[in-house]
């Protein structure tokens, strides 16, 4: 890694800077104080900004209503907000093409399968497996647990469909230190006891950093990998995806890894970042 | 795999023999038709008979009552049934001996904690962490999958206690070919979210077996494993762990397994049986 | 799936073809019978066609050689050959830069590190491990494998240093029958000691996919996904794979996959091609 | 866990101890200075001691030789030494009973194939695929890893046999802070690359404690688990099995466990121990 003093010192040396959301930009409480500031003199100096996210439970739409600078309004044009969700849509579109597809989410998190110019059906509403093409893990929350994951892995059971997996984190921060179980885990669970192939979407793989930088390319047409910098505050999703894929990393100490163990599991998993800082205001 | 015509055949081949419950002796309807004969003429002979279930949803006396002779009553003396509960209570009563476990289960499932002389509390309503001295997968109905769950997930964070999955099968036949997940899937999802490792109960694990062994002793002083047989209808928990035990097994083919499946996937997997039955009526 | 006659009647709707090499294209006795011959037509016709192959042992320039038609000579140019070792040496020319990387695999291998303006030092040779920038496993070949693997595993217990995989698959089949251990293999068994995550490149990960995506859209500026088939005889790397990246697929039966367990792995394991045929000769 | 001063003081608590071989009362210069003197005293007040080891690659006889008191001799009786390898051989002779098996280790590994009365072959010598009953990976050294592992997979792939691991040791200390892939690793390998399921003997699996536990009743006939301390240096071998097994728990410093991360590991992976020492001499 190298030693540098702060974020904003290395920030201009890069043409685009992808940002994770949660845990970097945003906690809990909602937008972290300073961050509209940095952002706008990023944008300011002409650093294409994005934001990459694991997450399908609401449209990037109604994502990019989170980062509202207090003078300037809206941070991020919205073809500046990637989601894992995204992904998944566009497979849909593209491989599923019509038809009924069967989800778990809330209803919000339904945008993705419309999108995609398709019927959103909530498992608990399935009438006729037979007519279901695809099957989409998209949120943890809006339906009943107990009754909604049994009836996916019984849907599962009759009929042979693809199965998408919107959003592969496996749990998220909620409030006060308190984390819940994200559709990435129940999905897991599924999968194992059907014994079939998730097909998953969002960070660590590659797939939705190559999706940011062909839209970065319509910005910057001549942006090459050298000149792009991934931020995010986990390892083993943020840091060790771009580090696959090709682009300097920064790890910051704002959201999932704590300060005191970051070094520590740097040496133990292997997964090293470019630059450490506690986070981008610092 | 020995041809053999059928189970009554090679049964008085051994002293003891080892049933599954559900797939075997039982279905979703109940005693399978005819069972209550087989065993009759089995004890009659003098064959010392015991049920080895991955159960901890009822106490063994409520398991006891589902074996039934029309004419001569209750099949099974109380200490012929082992349940993956017992082993569980076993570990509450000799390892933690005293104060609150924390459970995930129905009210009757608690049976395996009281019976240990400990206090058994509802994950839901667990007031202070540190107070819990244990916590135990049960059974997958009883409570409200999201919100216990979630609370089972942080209590583990807050908490650094021992974590007993009672039951490790991942899903179970309930109606109509139709399955459900069931607790030991529950347990793993959590378990790889907090990254702990949980002590499990039940088949494959030997453990079940050595305690089923040391009762049969207590009835046949000099019986020895090789005059054991196992009888289950699941390649990777009934065979698996007892061929590892090292007493004779025979799979049947009137539960988990499909009859047109059975060979290929004995080949497959590579667990063999000693014996290979359409029942234990053939 | 669609039940279409043959290969060569559903290809003219593409513009791109992608083909697996290995069970494809060629078996252990070389390019097999008909092959040339239908390529020829293909590019006759005006599809663009590419080997994208989990191949990390020779130079994308050897491989070429394997590919030649009686009359024609070589089918391919060389930048219609992609291997997983150009991900691999991408990556170290990108992120590692310069110095020196130790490497399992035969000298010829090395080719992937030397190309990206790197020293190759074979693990056996490392004589001071700090000088060491990155380890890559590139072959089963070519080095002892007692006492290499055990120098890499105490090798990567020392420095903490990316870990390289540029040949995911599992195993590889040699002749007459029989397989031997690949290096992705190998790879996992030491990852799955020292606790580190490496970075593998290689089918199922689209990032193979995208490489090429980019190469075929210099010579046609505006394919896109829905005009690219992705030709393979293996399920979990080249179906799986080709489909989460958005394009149609093609399972060929003239490898890997046995004819007679075909449609019933397409169903255990949900992987579902849009085509299946016995090979691209039929 | 509880606080206690020294591993003496605790001791007298218990009627029996079984403790670990390497890192306990071994390291690799030998027996650690000291131990003796321990052993000698604790036997001197009664205690029956065990030593319970995950090894397959010498004799129970040979083990025994390593633990020598300067003026009393040999520390051990013979059935004091309980190997993995023992439960092994107990399997071959139980259920398989004759005929040849072959097997990975050195020669001296051979011992547990042939007290079960069977005929060991080494898979290099391997002639008629057919006439082998079953496979036992027994030691790491002995034989080619590139070319016996290769025969091995292709074994397992033509003839469906059970395969036994005698060792499920993952890794093992050799000199001067190294280590060396253990047989448990390169099974494991296999294991994943046939798909089949192996059967493994050794900590943390139950059945290596019941198997001393039985003999520990032999010298005490009314010896109960909770007079029983084991003493190991490895949180998920020694400590969580014997945990399982409803034994009292002692985690000693002197081996696999630093120090420094000890409190850490206890926390972070969930299995508690009911001591701490630094080692059995403080």
């Amino acid at each position: 890694m190298k030693s540098e003093s702060s974020f904003e010192k290395i920030a201009p040396n890069y043409r685009a800077i992808f940002f994770d959301a949660y845990g970097v930009l945003r906690n809990s409480s909602g937008i972290i104080d300073g961050v509209p500031e940095v952002l706008a003199r990023l944008q300011q100096t002409g650093i294409d900004c994005y934001v990459i996210t694991n997450d399908a439970s609401k449209s990037p739409e109604k994502m990019r209503g989170y980062y509202v600078h207090p003078q300037r309004g809206e941070i991020f044009a919205i073809e500046k907000i990637v989601s894992s969700g995204m992904l998944a849509s566009e497979f849909l579109a593209g491989k599923v093409g019509s038809g009924k597809v069967a989800y778990l989410g809330k209803p919000a998190s339904a945008y993705y399968i419309e999108e995609a110019g398709l019927e959103a059906v909530p498992v608990a509403e399935v009438k006729n497996p037979e007519e279901i093409r695809c099957m989409v893990f998209l949120d943890d929350e809006g339906f009943d647990w107990y009754r909604d994951l049994n009836r996916t892995l019984n849907l599962l059971r009759k009929v042979n469909i693809p199965v998408i997996v919107a959003n592969t984190d496996t749990s998220y921060p909620v409030k006060s230190g308190e984390v819940a179980v994200a559709v990435g885990s129940l999905a897991s669970m599924i999968e194992s006891i059907v014994g079939k192939t998730f097909i998953r979407f969002g960070k660590p793989d590659t797939q939705i950093f190559s999706f940011t930088y062909e839209r970065a390319l319509h910005a910057i047409p001549d942006l090459n990998k050298r000149q792009i910098l991934m931020v995010g505050d986990t390892l083993h999703t943020d840091i060790l995806g771009a580090n696959q894929f090709g682009v300097d990393t920064a790890l910051v100490l704002s959201g999932n890894t704590q300060k005191e163990k970051a070094r520590l599991q740097i040496r133990s998993r292997g997964i090293i970042p470019t630059y450490l800082f506690d986070s981008i205001l610092t």
